[in-house]
C-alpha cells in the first residue's frame, strides 16, 4: 500500500495561525486568494480548492498545493491522492467541522481544502501552444461563469482559455469550485494589451469568430470548419466590443438564440464548443 | 399617454400587513412562496417575480400579480407595463430601499418584487398541446438549473417542461429569477404517475430520447431528427433511472463530454436543445 505523503497535524484551537491561509474565505478583504496586487493592496495570492474532486485535481495540477485543511472523514477519501511526491511533509490540517467552519468563517458542506500559491502566469503563447481550439472571453466578469467556461472546455475539447480586459479573476474559490476544478487544469492566460494583442492568434492561424447575435452574423455551424478556431465571447449585455469583433474573422450567432438576455454566456460558449466538437465528429 | 393602472400605496413601516405577502424571503419555513401542501404543514403558495424584467414577464404571463412591493425608480421603469388592463387596481406598495430591506429580509438590489398566486396547475396534456420539442427532466432538484433549463428552453425554441419524480418546485423564486422570468412562461406540468406516464409522450407521437454518456448511446445528432422529440433529462450524477430510460425510444450521448461532472444538467440540455434547432434549421 502507497505512503501518505502529507504530514497530519490535529488542530484544535480555531485561531491557530498554522491555519492562517484559510481563514475568513468569505472576507471582501482578507480572503487568502485575494490576488497579490502590484502596490498598495496586496492580498495572498493564493488559490483554494474545495472538496474531495476539486483538492484531487488541484494535486494534479500545475497549482502544487503547500497545505491542506479538513475533516477526518475527507482525509481518508484523498488516501490515494495524497500519495504523490510533490506532497512529501505538505501538512494536512486535521479539524472537528466546528473548529473548521470558525477559521474559514461558514459551515463547509465540502469539509476540505487545499491551499496553493499561485505560480508564474503563463503567457499568451505557452497557454495556446498546441491548441486547436480555444476560447478568448472580454468582459466576463462573473465568476460562477468563468468557472462554467472552464468546466465546458474540459468536458468539450477546448484547449485553452484566454483572458481580454474586463474579467473577474479565475483563480478566486468560487470560480475553481464551479470549474470543478478544470481551471486549475486548462491553461489560460491574459492578454497583456488589448484588443492589439488578439492579432497574435491570426498570426498563429487561428480562426478568430465573435460569437454575437447582432445583423450580419452567419450561423455557427458554418463558421468553425478551420483547423484552428478561437471563440471571442463577451459578457451577457453588453456582449464583445466592436473593436475585438472587428480584429476577428467572423461573426457567428446561434440560430434560434435572439435578444440580449436568451442565453447566458457559459451556455452560449458551450454550444460553440459543441458545433466545434461536433464537426471535427463529423469530419473523422 | 396610456394610464398606470395600479394603485400606488406608500409603505413606511416594514411591520406594515399590507406587505405580508413579500415577508422573510429568504426565511426556509415563512417564505411566501413555499408551496401549499396537501395537508399538514402549508405554505402560501405565492409566486415572487425579482426585478423589473422578471416582473414584465410575469404581467404577460398567467401567472398575474396581485401586488408589487418597490422603489420609486422601479415603479417608473415599469410603467409601461403597468398599463396593462389585468393590473386593474393591484396595489404597487412604494417603500424605500431600506424599508424593502427590513420587510424581505436582506438588501434587495433589483428593487421591485411582484407577487401572484398559482393558477391551478397544467396537466401534462395541456402542457404540450401543440408542441414540437419539449424537455422532461428527473430528479433535477437543483432550483438553479432548473431556472437555467426553462431560460434556455425560450432561447432554444424548446416548447414545455415535463417533471418526473425528485424535482424542484420550478416556481420557487430562485428559479423563476435564474429563468428570466421563463419558467412562467414556458408551459410546464408534473407527470402524476411516473414513469409511467411518460408512455403518454409516445402516444402523442413524441420520440422519446434519453440524455446518458453511458454505453450504447447514440451520438445526439442522429437522435433528433423526428417530428416531435422530448428530451429527457435526468440529475447529475445518477443521470437517468433505468426505468426511465427503458421508457424510451432511443438514447443519445454528447460526443466529447465523458464522465460523471463533465457538463452541467443544464448545459447539456442546452446543447440537445440546440441540436435540435440546429437540424431544424438544416432542413429548412
Amino acid at each position: 500500500m502507497a505512503t501518505i505523503r502529507v504530514d497530519v497535524i490535529d488542530i484544535d484551537d480555531p485561531a491557530d495561525p498554522r491555519v492562517d491561509d484559510f481563514r475568513d474565505l468569505n472576507s471582501v478583504d482578507r480572503r487568502p486568494d485575494l490576488p497579490a496586487l502590484p502596490g498598495g493592496r496586496v492580498g495572498k495570492g493564493l488559490v483554494i480548492a474545495e472538496g474531495v474532486l476539486v483538492a484531487q485535481r488541484m494535486i494534479a495540477s500545475r497549482f502544487s498545493p503547500h497545505a491542506f485543511l479538513g475533516v477526518d472523514k475527507r482525509l481518508a477519501e484523498l488516501a490515494d491522492d495524497l500519495t504523490a511526491r510533490s506532497l512529501d511533509g505538505v501538512p494536512f490540517y486535521r479539524a472537528s467541522a466546528e473548529v473548521m467552519a470558525e477559521v474559514v468563517g461558514f459551515h463547509l458542506n465540502r469539509g476540505v481544502l487545499g491551499a496553493a500559491r499561485r505560480p508564474p502566469s503563463l503567457s499568451v503563447a505557452e497557454a495556446i501552444a498546441g491548441s486547436r481550439t480555444i476560447a478568448v472571453l472580454e468582459g466576463v466578469n462573473d465568476h460562477e461563469n468563468i468557472g462554467s467556461i472552464f468546466r465546458n472546455a474540459a468536458g468539450l475539447e477546448v484547449d485553452a482559455v484566454l483572458f481580454g480586459a474586463g474579467c473577474a479573476d479565475p483563480l478566486y474559490r468560487r470560480c475553481v469550485r464551479v470549474s470543478m476544478g478544470h481551471a486549475l487544469l486548462v491553461p489560460f492566460a491574459r492578454f497583456e494589451d488589448w484588443p492589439r494583442g488578439l492579432t497574435a492568434l491570426g498570426d498563429n492561424g487561428f480562426r478568430m469568430i465573435s460569437l454575437t447575435p447582432g445583423d450580419g452574423a452567419i450561423p455557427l455551424s458554418d463558421a468553425v470548419d478551420a483547423e484552428k478556431v478561437a471563440f471571442l465571447v463577451g459578457a451577457e449585455g453588453p456582449g464583445l466590443s466592436e473593436t475585438a469583433m472587428r480584429t476577428s474573422d467572423v461573426r457567428a450567432r446561434i440560430p434560434m438564440s435572439r435578444g440580449t438576455d436568451s442565453l447566458n454566456v457559459a451556455t452560449a460558449a458551450a454550444i460553440a464548443f459543441y458545433e466545434r466538437a461536433r464537426s471535427g465528429t463529423m469530419d473523422g
